[in-house]
């Protein structure tokens, strides 16, 4: 099924929304809240279920047309959210660009921060920053949301604990980034709100696509309606019940927390890029100096991933703009 | 005023706690949890502040004795946890023992990390966790509880969005942390769920003790019932409006966002340590080897900032426990 959170109140209003994401349905007689829903997930799965199929048949009462643009993030407020970088190709790029030794242990250990959860964004929201001189960048991504994982969950039960896929663009400052890990206290100021495409899936929802606990579908990325890449999912060298043990190895992990794949990216050049760095990075490795400069305010971006070009998670579409100066 | 979540629920049960920590009054009436209260606090202000007259003077209806075992953290689900390390010297000795390059900006620019802030521990409660190989420490920390605070708030606007102080135990795992930190990503393994003093404090209740957005007192320590330090929080090289400054440069802070002193730390070495990393690095300077050993299971800390023998946020007393294996 496909779930999405319309705007409203601090965790939005939980809706089912067709698989086609035309039409959209309330759930509140089922729960408020898709974090709520999360929490209750056994006594809430059959009865969402159940409204989805209603809604495919075009069934359900009170259904109203889809619009993305009244969608905040599946979780604007989530528990936590991890974000791994398990698509190696993209760390390889990275350090041949930037000249720098390979990590230790980074085929075997998952690379993985810990971002703010509490301001999640829409598809459709603009993305306010303060100053263009940060190197605005984009990252597309997958995620999964989860169920309650104990502390100390091997990666063989974490893949029972998945409950939803979702779309990501996880919107970085590549300004702050080198300082910020060369200071070992990580991404910080780099990383503001991430943005989230208008619905969560179940796994089932993509059919074959999931394998491995991976999301095997190419995520096409636009920058200014020009195609930037479509990079496919399938090459994450951890799956997500790996990143998802990984998280959970000194901690439990409450149900609503988001796991991120990192930036998508695959081998051998044809398939693009999903973040502007990477592109930067090409670029510096074949050219000697990057080419491609950061995003500017006005700047758009769209991202979605699609399946027999029918839509999967529906589109990020969303545009750059300058952050207001505080007032007293 | 003085502040307390009492156990139940997610966001645990706001109540009132008088000056010497001796009784406590529900305050539902006003707000159902400290989350709430923090997010309407024009409103919840005045009317918190006549409850803890009433109490301080014996004359609140349905009193009860306030039993810091009953306390969960202040607010057990923040919005964010983020944690500074703002006493140079304990970066100093780190760096000195480890023979690490000195990072560059450190005085101008504040370091801080990204915590985990859904599963904040209660004074009382113990620490599961999975193996004492991990190098199992304390650290005693002080933090601010913010309103909400816009993007770019600059760091003199900053100090009027602090709403409350509390003291911290910002449990670390030091056998993940060299790695953490060399890959850049940041501390995720190394940081496990942080747990807090009984009671958040308005700043007024300190005293002069509050003075340039630094808390003034001495933090006492001790570890299995054996003194390991005292020092004092007024030697904090940020002040708490700069860490707030530093977190909202390239984002909003919701209200009941916590800041993290980091470690308190003191030059000098009379005034012993707050965790056991500093002693060891210490050690290492000065013996060449670390003496000191990380906790046991079965440990516990004690950790309590006094003001002239009163009690200010009450203590932290904890055991680390080892975690249950997950079962299916």
């Amino acid at each position: 099924m496909k779930l999405a959170s319309l705007k409203g109140g601090k965790d939005g209003r939980l809706a089912v929304v067709s698989r086609d994401l035309k039409r959209a349905v309330s759930a509140a007689s089922i729960a408020p809240t898709l974090l709520d829903a999360l929490e209750r997930w056994t006594e809430c799965e059959s009865q969402l279920a159940r409204l989805y199929d209603q809604i495919n048949q075009g069934a359900a009462t009170d259904a109203f047309d889809f619009d993305p643009r009244q969608a905040a993030a599946p979780l604007p407020r989530a528990p936590q959210w991890c974000d791994g970088s398990a698509f190696l190709n993209h760390g390889k790029l990275m350090e041949t660009a930037f000249n720098m030794p390979p990590l230790p242990d980074v085929e075997t250990i998952p690379l993985m921060y810990q971002g703010g959860s509490d301001d999640l964004l829409g598809p459709c929201d603009d993305v306010p920053l303060p100053d263009e001189a940060h190197g605005i960048d984009f990252e597309g991504e997958y995620g999964v949301i989860v169920d309650a994982v104990p502390l100390g969950c091997p990666a063989a039960m974490a893949r029972s604990r998945i409950r939803l896929l979702v779309q990501i663009n996880d919107v970085s400052l590549r300004g702050f980034g080198p300082r910020e890990m060369k200071t070992g206290f990580g991404f910080f100021q780099a990383k503001p709100s991430s943005s989230f495409a208008p619905v969560a899936v179940t796994p089932d929802e993509i059919g074959i696509a999931w394998k491995d606990a991976r999301i095997h579908l190419d995520l096409h990325i636009d920058w200014n309606g020009q195609w930037f890449g479509n990079p496919n999912g399938g090459e994450m060298n951890f799956g997500f019940d790996q990143l998802i043990a990984h998280a959970a190895k000194t901690r439990r992990l409450s149900p609503g927390t988001i796991i991120g794949s990192g930036t998508v990216s695959n081998a051998g050049g044809k398939k693009g890029s999903a973040c502007i760095a990477e592109r930067r990075a090409i670029e510096t490795i074949g050219q000697g100096a990057p080419k491609t400069g950061f995003m500017k305010f006005g700047d758009r971006v769209r991202m979605e991933a699609r399946m027999e070009d029918a839509p999967v998670f529906g589109a990020i579409e969303q545009r750059i703009v300058q952050a207001p100066v505080p007032q007293e």
